[in-house]
């Protein structure tokens, strides 16, 4: 027989920042190359490990023509109990309800980018779609986290094709040997390899 | 000139259900077959639609062998401003908060499934793989959203068998009729279509 199951209440999920977020981004920057948005996306990585507060992969969502900074994501899979909080997610959820827009293509608002320190999952590239950027900038590529055993799920060619027929732009291994040096230190540390 | 940002204050992302899940849902009724849980899967669908609370997709979590509700999740994407609130999402979401287990295949659960009332999307797809659930069932397919023009995202045969080789059983079509007329439904009473 099975445990009783716990109560329902509170049915709330509650999705919130690491305390280093507030301290270590600089948020009121501008962020104008790939490389710069780049540097902030693997340095949210990197801070994620050496805090113990998640995974090692981090990103960003940039006003592509502005350079400015709307929300940072980090791996949040473990510290919150959830199989859906991978940086990319994070930093979607949080863009959209700082701007109040389930898009980020809505007509009031400048075009957006992701920007992530290592090649999205299969749900993150299927978030990528309904977040409404119209660009993504990636470090690390799939087999650098796959020899981690890190699982990226099912992405082929077809699906970056999907996205590009859809109008977005994909830039690939932008300061790729910074992010696979987070990879690598995770490692290390003996880092929760956390697939479902 | 683009508009200046909103404040970052408060870095939260809050997801809670509708006020009509606590009464319209049989949380103790134990849902032995497929069409048993489908049904349930379809009825959050219509409520969705008919309370005006967001699109015609709903989903639930059960234990596989017991037949037990563990969550149910509806499409939240527009009510909650957040582009990777789709049912199935939700139901991930809410069942490893209220289990405290980032994989619903944890060693000391028992085994579970994902009931949706439409053929999961890319983004759902792949958290499908990460959520731990051994089995899918879904109602209508990506022919039937793909009418409503909801985009169904880059989902492939070998996509599915991604799924299979990791074990994961798919079962297709399940009351089909019943789940694609909540998305006549939807269609009938003028829905959003909120692709990104």
């Amino acid at each position: 027989m099975v445990a009783h199951l716990p109560p329902m209440v509170p049915d709330v999920v509650q999705i919130d920042y690491p305390d280093w977020v507030r301290e270590a981004i600089a948020w009121d920057a501008v962020y104008r190359t790939d490389e710069e948005r780049m540097r902030l996306a693997i340095a949210v990585s990197r801070e994620n490990v050496e805090r113990d507060t998640g995974g090692p992969f981090g990103a960003a969502i940039f006003e592509s023509d502005s350079g400015r900074l709307v929300a940072v994501g980090m791996n949040s899979v473990v510290r919150l109990n959830n199989c859906t909080l991978h940086g990319e997610m994070v930093a979607f959820m949080m863009a959209q309800v700082r701007l109040r827009s389930f898009t980020l293509n809505a007509p009031h608002l400048p075009a957006h980018e992701l920007v992530t320190s290592c090649e999205p999952c299969a749900m993150c590239l299927g978030a990528t779609l309904w977040s409404g950027v119209r660009r993504v900038v990636f470090g690390a590529g799939r087999e650098d986290a796959s020899r981690l055993r890190f699982d990226e799920g099912p992405v082929f060619p077809e699906s970056y094709r999907y996205l590009e027929a859809r109008g977005i732009t994909i830039v690939r291994k932008v300061l790729r040997e910074e992010a696979v040096a987070v990879l690598e230190r995770y490692r290390a540390k003996n880092g929760m390899i956390y697939n479902g």
